[in-house]
């Protein structure tokens, strides 16, 4: 009987983490890291901000648990695995779109922590890392189309930090007016860039 | 004389203005929108939190007038005006690029102010205006390129979107990495983009 009660305790632990987590997740995607506060993630929880501060004893205790979480998540998110060479490139591309109710969550938490990442200098370091590691990423991928022959010569380090761009600032737009940016006008728009580079206007011809 | 030290009074209170305006801008172009505070203002200025609260009795009446000043300063920053056609249009995109220190703090601003923007639904809506007044001008310097021949046909409403994407998301990575992308890399890439629209792989042609 002790070691049931013991396994339920547990099992009660994880369960209210995960709790915690959606509830921290839910007010980052409604009111962002700005509006992120024990208050805010006690009522969506349905808690007191008391329990709270056994989770969280500082606001930077909080922040760093949402950080944490964003990053878990996005590592964690579904992908596309279907294509290879140019289709595994858009795949990459498409699988950071907002696209999905739930990818334009984590894709409005994104944006709404670059005010605090931006200015907070190892956090700023942290994220220009990440950026180089999904450059990284599309690098292999762009070098794997164009020995194919799907894309043009050119250095493929270029093409994928130009494709990086396109999408985070289609992102930025989507988010802001979903209306004007829906999921099909996103992925025609991301069609047209890569039209545009598999045309051969890539770097190494103009540059 | 009492005219006198009524025109000076003034004098006093406008030169006052601007160094308030001043302070504000370089709190948010350190600190961004989640740093900006009576106290770092205040700090920025020289001057007590009680003056301050002068010119602004509360914290949402300093973040209003923060955005008026980045909306201010927007308009009022110098542009490029020396193209026509194709020109004009890169011309517009380098005006929004972070290719100088000023450029740099503006913009640094304005990714900053999306987490607030994208809480406040009257915020985002006018946000969502902005870039869409931002895209109609783009898309008449698209169209007047297309006159020239020196862009392909194809909706150049769709080509405005996709370059505006495209120069947001550049400016989010310079931001966080402006060793790796350096003004002359920033024009480079824009000038890669250009070429390939150029080269015939735009709307309509993929779609």
């Amino acid at each position: 009987m002790y070691r049931v009660r013991m396994a339920r305790t547990k099992g009660d632990h994880e369960s209210r983490r995960r709790d915690v987590s959606e509830a921290v997740w839910q007010v980052m995607a409604a009111r962002g890291f700005a509006g992120l506060t024990l208050r805010a993630v006690a009522a969506e929880l349905g808690a007191t901000t008391g329990l709270l501060t056994h989770y969280f004893p500082t606001k930077r205790a909080l922040v760093e648990y949402a950080l944490d979480l964003l990053e878990q998540r996005t590592v964690a998110r579904p992908r596309r695995r279907a294509g290879k060479g140019l289709a595994a490139f858009r795949d990459a591309l498409l699988d950071i779109l907002p696209l999905t109710p739930a990818a334009t969550d984590s894709n409005r938490i994104w944006v709404s922590s670059w005010d605090a990442a931006l200015s907070d200098p190892a956090l700023s370091t942290d994220y220009a890392r990440k950026y180089a590691q999904g450059r990284a990423r599309l690098t292999e991928r762009v070098a794997a189309a164009q020995q194919l022959g799907e894309l043009p010569s050119g250095d493929p380090e270029r093409i994928a930090a130009g494709a990086q761009s396109f999408v985070l600032g289609l992102v930025v737009q989507a988010l802001f007016d979903p209306a004007a940016f829906p999921p099909q006008r996103q992925t025609e728009l991301l069609d047209d860039y890569l039209a545009a580079v598999a045309a051969g206007g890539g770097p190494g011809v103009s540059g």
